[in-house]
């Protein structure tokens, strides 16, 4: 296979909430009252841990036999921390987006430790989500006017 | 306010299907049929998209009153470029996650271009998901066996 293209279309809806599709399925963004949204769907940083954690799942689920590791049921929670003031203009020196991402692997497993630590650390470079955050892709915008 | 935490909790469900939530809010992401699937959402690099697509729109509606820019509506196309192969360990050459990101924004509008390229320019250094991933957070995992 070779590069392929993935596409979002994502359109305003009333205020800050945003329908987002892909293929054929839609997802609704906002942000909660107290961020200034209509509180509709989750927000787009929340959005963005969802999309680490289902893709660390993915990964597992994908590989776990080929890497021989049995995992009955996986749990994957992931915390990001932000300062809503850099996003906000109100502290000039804090950063935009997220500064520090946990992820907590909840694997229920007969496993030894150290094969399920080894299986982790496969998981984290094979996740197509986390090498898009550090290896940083190239951007491009064009502006089109109607 | 101060650094402020906020949680996805991913829940691995029959296959590659993943149950997503954040506050009271759930998404399904999954994978297509040919990439191992149940086809019961969109993918992770899919919701990637769209979290950077709806960012990008949630910044454009929260500053424009203050930048005095009017648009009736917008759209925004997200389009990532990725190579499976790398993933599926089928070609070790190949950039695991997106190689190269367009945003396409469609703003329907009677403002003057420039007015409008420099609000661009606004939002792609104010948007928190795209420093996620030009500024990229520190990570840590944690193994927990159940």
């Amino acid at each position: 296979m070779a590069d392929t293209k993935f596409k979002a279309v994502v359109e305003a809806k009333d205020g800050l909430t945003m329908s987002c599709k892909s293929s054929n399925f839609e997802i609704i963004l906002d942000e909660p009252k107290y961020l200034g949204g209509n509180n509709e769907g989750m927000n787009p940083v929340e959005c963005l841990l969802n999309a680490i954690g289902a893709c660390k799942g993915i990964v597992a689920r994908s590989f776990a036999k080929a890497h021989n590791v049995n995992i009955a049921n996986m749990k994957i929670e992931v915390e990001g921390t932000l300062n809503p003031d850099g996003f906000m203009g109100k502290d000039k020196d804090a950063k935009i987006g997220f500064s520090h991402i946990v992820t907590n692997y909840y694997f229920e497993s007969e496993e030894d430790e150290a094969k399920l630590e080894d299986f982790i650390q496969f998981i984290e470079r094979t996740c197509p989500v986390i090498d898009t955050i550090v290896n940083t892709p190239t951007f491009e915008s064009k502006l089109n006017i109607t």
